[in-house]
Order: structure tokens, then C-alpha cells, then sequence
């Protein structure tokens, strides 16, 4: 996507293949830095780190990382600790250890085991292949999505409330929630987003809004508490967000807070049907395992999250401030569950569903 | 209530009737500090600056200004000079025009015109009157919650969860929406309190949690997109809010935000009913001219109220941080609407009503 009118992914390799470059996401929105990334032991800090972040662009990122240990040095128990190290650099998302798994499964077939540079060049190739896929998965998705927006376009600016970050630096491009608003901002659709502030860690004021900007898509930061008075007031179209994890039945599980935006969207009216609200995943966020929700293990991050909050300050660098009394704690559930019967559809690369369509992706 | 274990008001008048002392509350939580107040002007600026907020207090604040006025110059010219300027000291909130105006009547009764000594008098009595019929109200409010609590009391920990501040430091003493709470944790009853953060202020962070810390009682700060998945869990046994207004149907105007968190009470159950939704007010915030909730204005406020916010830094200072790009804008409504539906009473200090049965108050 564009930034400062330059295209722009979250991670690409050298053109010879020496090195990684990514986006330092700690930075944003206040400073737009470029990280090299010359060995393993340096993407496991900028993913455990979060200089990338989300799931998606964590486990290119891991892919990438594979690569350059390949380049360090092709010997198996080399590559194998590699994949250890970029394994362990985050504790939660499946696609960390699927993409390093995959990798390896290439490192190990018979003919790329002649020499280490077939070794080396496969290696590269998997990892581009890998981000390329996920490149296209997010463009189906803005594909599926738009056809959506279209549907609810009226000739007038569309409204579109987010929450959290799903758009393309939680991808390696395009984004998953942000993918069908770029596809109609591009389309010549009028757009408007809602960027909802997505306490503690403020990914919606800091990169959704970041992103909004640098591509030119109209938007508006507002606090979490916002979106329903704004949905009673007809300013709200649709919904649009990303998920963590999407149930066998559609439930959606995704940053917390926004279950509360889909009771709201639920509860209110416009043109003449309840506020729709959308999740948009790959398929292969769908965990067809889980049919009750209520198994599902909410992360329960550190209070400090809450307590504290690096911000801009007047003299142009990043401070952290106290933000609860000395006296006081902060909880920190991180993810809520909304429950299919407030989910209109999920947008995946495969077509839109309702939840109780959504198993026609396993026939 | 109390602050370092010494009992405290928000404000009060020297024994001498010189001057008026109050809690500078844009120092809170990370800093006390006692401003003493010895002219109209100061008392102005005081409440201007937001030193003393929240309705009930600022029309008090106004009658101890009205007193110093007559302190100053008990000329008619002067006293309704300094009136004006008390009026005008915040755009919104009726207490304070009512406070103002009830000075100006007693100061204008024949016996009290006699002279100066007498009128003076006659000025700080009606303050302290007014400031007395504050607490009382409140004290009434709190007992006849006390009787909501200990219906729902199951001798095992309440967890109760409040939205922006409403308590003692938005009134002289005790608070509305925490004057139950209070009056519960003071009765031996185990309460522990959700309190939300309460963008784009965080006036729960910042005030609510400083009470409830100085006052012993147990709570916990959390996000404002907490709530919902903490109700999920069976984690929140009722909600308690103040309110700036609520309509002759029950509505309830109050702290953006305040929607939310009644949908998702309505919507989850707890000890087989849905959660308990009140709303704790004195009776002249209910606005009998109104029955569409539609036609009252809801405050927009400034988009760098969301954009920027205080906190302490590491050196111990008050900082203020941006918190979103500097290419974003920022929409900032300060009320929302919940509807009569989604609440189950309303704690005044005439008793505790459902919304249908608000019109009892009226025979």
C-alpha cells in the first residue's frame, strides 16, 4: 500500500537475497523507520520485539527468517535451532510455527539437499512464495468484501467502523478488514472509517489510522466508547474487523472490545435492516475444532498494558506515561468472543458466509 | 470520604468565613493538592479550569463564589457582576445558573439588606446550606442503593462495574453512581468495582479509581472494552452509573460509552436475570420536558480531547502525549443515550424506580 505516495509491503527481501527489510511497527505513527534484517537472531527480536506484528506478516516474517539462517549456515542443526528461536519468539499465533514447518519441509525434500545453494535458493523462493500467497488471499478478500460495500453503496459516503488492526501491517499487503475498504476506496467508492482508539494498545489510533492516512482513505479516530452513540445516530454503515479466530458456528473471537460494537450494531437500524457487521479471515483462521466458544482461553495480558501508554510528546520523542492511580491495578483480558447470532457474515478469500453457511467451505 | 485516612469534602469554607479551600482535581490521581480560594475570580478560574467539576459540585462551588463576592463588596452592582461571571464559568450544567440564582434571591431578601454584616452572613449560611443539601441527597442516594446491593448480596464478593466518575469528588460528599458502593463497603458488605477507564478523560482512571483507592475499596481499572467480555465470564454481578440527565421515560443520558456496557448487561445473565443496570441520580437531574431521548443534544467536544492526553512520566511530571498521526483527525461526542429499555432502576433519593415507574415521583 502507499506511503508518502511510495508503494510499500511490511516485508521484502534484497533483490540478491542477502537480507530482509520490514517496517519497524514500534515506531508508528510518529516515525516511518526501515529495519534491515541481516540474521536469525535479529528477526526473532523484531518479532518478539512486535516491529512486525500480526499474525499473517509474523509468520512471513519467520519464513524470511529461515531464509537467513540458510545463509548463515545450511547445516541441519544450524536450521533446525533457527526454527526453534523463530518458533518460540511469540507465544500464540498458529501461523509462526506453520510457516517455519513449511519451511523446513522444504529445506528437507531430497533434491534441495544436493548443495547449499539449491539449499539457500529454495529456501528464498518458499519464503516469497509464502508471502505472495498471503498477498493474494488478502486481495480475494478485499475482492469479496467490495462486492459487499457495493451492495450497501447508496451514492453517498459509506461509513465504516473498525476496530483493532486488521489492514496491511498486520499483513505483508492489502490487509484482511482493511482489504475491502482499500478495494473500494481504489474503486472510486466514497468511504469513511470509523478507527475505533482500541485500548490498551491503541492499534486502531496508532496504525489503522496511520494506514488510512498514508493511503488517502477518509477517517476519523474515536475512542472505544464512541461507536454506539455514533451507530444511534445513523453514522454507521456497516462493520468491518478482523478476527483471531472464527468458530465452526462463526463466532468470532477478536480484539477485546468488540463484542460491544457488535451488540450495538445489532441493536440499531439502518436503511431499514439492523447495522451489518462483518469479521474478514483467511479460511484458515477458521479453527473447525472449536463449535463452543466458551472453550476458547482468553489471553490475559500484563495490567501494565493498561497502566501505561507510550504517546508523542512536545518535544517530537516517544514517552511513556502512568495513566491509573499508584495505588490502583489494571486488568487486561485481551480478546472477547462475539457470538454468531450478531455476526451478519465472514468475508474470506473463498466468498462471503453467514456463520450458519459457513461450512459449504468443507464440501 | 476519606484520603489518607483523614476525612475530606471536596470543598469547604474556612471556619472564619474568609475564604473556601477545595481539591484541585486536575492534579488527580498523582498529586493532592488544597487550592485555597479567596475571590470570585479564583473561584472562576477554579471551576473553569476544571480544579472542581462535576455538576453537583460546580453549583456549590458557585454559592462559595457568590459568598467571597459578598465577602469582597456587598454592593448590588458588584454581587451581580460576579454572578455573570459565575454563570459563565462553564457552558452546560444547570446547578450551576440554579445555585447562582438561589444566592442571589437570599441576598436579595428585605432583612438580609440591612446590612453588610448581615447579608454576608446570610451568604455564607445559604452556601453551606446548599453544599449540606448535597450531602444529604447523596447520603439518601447511597442508602437506598445500599438496599439494591444487599438484595443481590450472596455473601460472596459483588463485583460491580461503573462508567467515568460519579462519585464523592463529583459532589461535596459520597457521590451518586459510588454512593452505594460506599454505603455497601462501609456496611461490611464485599464489593470490588470494575472501573472503567473512561476515554477520552479518564475520569474513571484517573478519579474514580484514586476514591475508591483512598476509601479502602477494593477495585480494579480496566479498558473501556473490557466490560462486555468481563459480563461474558459471569465476572460483573451489577452496573452502576451517574447520569447528566435522564428523561420522564427513564432514558439515560450519560458518559459516552455508558450504551455499551447496558447492552451487554441486557444481554448476558447473571444468577439467572440479566445483569442489573441503575442508574444513581438526584431527583432534579431527571427532565421531566423531555420524552423523545432523540431531541436532546448531545455535546460534541474537541477532537484534542481523544488526540492528547496527560499522564505521569518517569521523572514524576504531568506530560501531555499525542496519540494519534498527525495526518488523523479525531471526533469526540461526550454523551450517549441509554435507552429505558436496557435499565432496571433508577436510584434517586426518594427511592429506587424502574423507568415506568419514574412518574410516581411526580404525584
Amino acid at each position: 500500500m502507499r506511503v508518502a505516495e511510495k508503494d510499500f509491503r511490511t516485508i521484502w527481501p534484497d533483490a540478491r537475497c542477502q537480507f530482509v527489510e520490514i517496517i519497524d511497527q514500534t515506531k508508528l505513527p510518529f516515525a516511518f523507520e526501515i529495519v534491515r534484517i541481516t540474521s536469525v537472531e535479529q528477526m526473532v527480536h523484531a518479532i518478539g520485539s512486535m516491529q512486525v506484528r500480526g499474525a499473517p506478516l509474523i509468520g512471513v516474517a519467520a519464513a524470511y527468517g529461515m531464509a537467513l539462517a540458510t545463509l548463515e549456515d545450511d547445516a541441519e542443526a544450524h536450521v533446525l535451532r533457527a526454527a526453534q528461536l523463530l518458533i518460540n519468539s511469540r507465544p500464540t499465533a498458529v501461523n509462526l510455527a506453520w510457516a517455519v514447518n513449511r519451511m523446513l519441509r522444504v529445506l528437507q525434500k531430497p533434491n534441495t539437499l544436493n548443495n547449499s545453494a539449491s539449499r539457500n535458493l529454495a529456501a528464498w523462493r518458499e519464503a516469497a512464495t509464502i508471502a505472495e500467497e498471503d498477498v493474494a488471499q488478502n486481495q480475494a478478500i478485499g475482492q469479496h468484501g467490495l462486492a459487499v460495500i457495493k451492495r450497501l453503496y447508496n451514492n453517498k459516503t459509506l461509513n465504516i467502523l473498525t476496530h483493532c488492526n486488521a489492514g496491511w501491517l498486520a499483513t505483508v499487503d492489502f490487509g484482511t478488514a482493511l482489504g475491502p475498504i482499500y478495494a473500494a476506496h481504489d474503486a472510486g467508492i466514497g468511504v469513511h472509517v470509523w478507527v475505533d482508539e482500541t485500548r490498551p494498545r491503541n492499534q486502531g489510533a496508532f496504525l489503522t489510522a496511520w494506514e488510512l492516512a498514508q493511503h488517502g482513505v477518509p477517517h476519523t479516530v474515536i475512542t472505544d466508547n464512541a461507536g454506539g452513540h455514533l451507530m444511534q445516530q445513523g453514522l454507521v454503515d456497516m462493520v468491518i474487523v478482523g478476527a483471531d479466530r472464527v468458530t465452526a458456528n462463526g463466532d468470532v473471537c477478536n480484539k477485546i472490545g468488540t463484542y460491544l460494537k457488535a451488540l450495538a450494531a445489532f441493536d440499531n437500524i439502518v436503511a431499514n435492516h439492523r447495522i451489518p457487521f462483518y469479521a474478514a479471515v483467511p479460511t484458515p483462521t477458521i479453527d473447525w475444532q472449536i463449535s463452543d466458544y466458551n472453550t476458547i482461553e482468553i489471553e490475559e495480558r500484563d495490567g501494565d498494558e493498561v497502566a501505561f501508554l507510550q504517546g508523542l510528546s512536545k518535544d517530537g520523542s516517544l514517552q511513556k506515561m502512568r495513566l491509573i492511580p499508584l495505588e490502583s491495578k489494571a486488568a487486561n483480558p485481551a480478546f472477547d468472543i462475539t457470538p454468531a447470532r450478531l455476526v451478519t457474515g465472514i468475508i474470506t478469500e473463498k466468498g462471503v458466509f453467514a456463520p450458519n453457511e459457513l461450512h459449504q467451505l468443507l464440501t
